[in-house]
């Protein structure tokens, strides 16, 4: 049997700058556990900014989301507009907080926040084939943006949930465990660390969600 | 029962110039689902350099090895220098490039390598007290560095092994699965990404090191 083959969009390497680490590595592991290969992308575009994870304070640095992004694909990673939805059954977004900052502006612009273009024409292209689409934590955010009517989950958090609701889509409140499905879209969607957790907690939402993703490729 | 508690030494976050970030975050998840605790620590001090981990260059970029680190510890991470051997059952250091460039200088000078005064300091204080000491990848020849006649692993790397052997350590050959314990200086090792490996490898090589040094607690 062929490998399934699956698109993983990272978006920098730490949660407040960029993907958060936990959930990246862990969605790896999940893929590679369930028989299924992954190939890393990201962005090749400067970080939104750069966050001192010590104090939480942005420093006067520049750092670039695929060049980041590298760390947690061990060098192997392609830039994102490389991607070619004929050649990957699923994709799959993890957290953090550049998918807010770096891959969408949400964080910063909510239910008006816009998206990179090459993230919106790699979710079209996947959505216009019928292939599944997988986001953690706040990545569904930006799904809700790019796909009208989307229903999601970020786990319970009011002011995020309401701004999916203004782009049009729909929250499913959640903990964790639950992976939120949408059929019409094939969309799968798990909180992670958009609630209290520990990292234990992330490897199983992200088994979840990668389980879930596989179940629907054709 | 009270839960153990684990130190886990980081060097930076990214395989050429800092911890190996899925060795680190796998280490963490082996020990949250095996029932233990962690406090993760680094040192203080600049990285070595900064690599370009896209293109594998070095950039003129400086880092802070404690800054970097605390990515992978999404922040909760202490400076090495308040590490206090009485408050922890074992100490474990991932893997990584860092390991051999940040919290020594193995990577340039081999076997007549120095070590950081805080990592020299943390691991003479566990093994006085005759604690549990585990490292991955390549950490495992900075315990040799420092504690004469260790008995480690690093896989099958022979030039690795023959500085090992050089700095008065004794070096066993493993696959992985294996770990390799010195029974006398209470130290558990085992190769991860210095052999070819998948992350899913790197899962089982990293739960299989924390459960030996879990069980040689007191």
């Amino acid at each position: 049997m062929k490998h399934k083959q699956v698109a993983v969009v990272l978006s920098g390497s730490g949660v407040y700058d960029g993907s958060e680490i936990h959930e990246a590595v862990l969605t790896l592991l999940a893929i590679d556990q369930q028989g299924a290969t992954y190939q890393c992308f990201a962005p090749d575009i400067m970080q939104h900014h750069v966050i001192n994870h010590l104090t939480g304070e942005a420093s006067d640095e520049a750092r670039n989301v695929l060049v980041e992004s590298a760390r947690l694909a061990r060098g192997n990673i392609k830039p994102l507009s490389d991607f070619d939805a004929d050649k990957f059954d699923a994709i799959i977004f993890p957290g953090g907080f550049g998918a807010a900052k770096n891959l969408s502006s949400f964080a910063f612009e909510g239910a008006d926040c816009s998206v990179d273009g090459g993230v919106d024409s790699a979710v079209k292209a996947m959505l216009n084939k019928g292939k599944p689409i997988g986001a953690l934590c706040i990545s569904p955010a930006v799904l809700a943006r790019i796909v009208p009517g989307a229903k999601v989950t970020i786990g319970e958090d009011e002011a995020t949930a309401s701004a999916i609701e203004s782009m049009g889509g729909r929250h499913q409140r959640s903990g964790h465990g639950a992976v939120v499905v949408d059929e019409a879209h094939n969309l799968v969607t798990s909180p992670c660390y958009m609630l209290e957790a520990t990292v234990s907690q992330i490897a199983d939402d992200a088994a979840k969600t990668v389980a879930a993703l596989l179940e629907r490729t054709k």
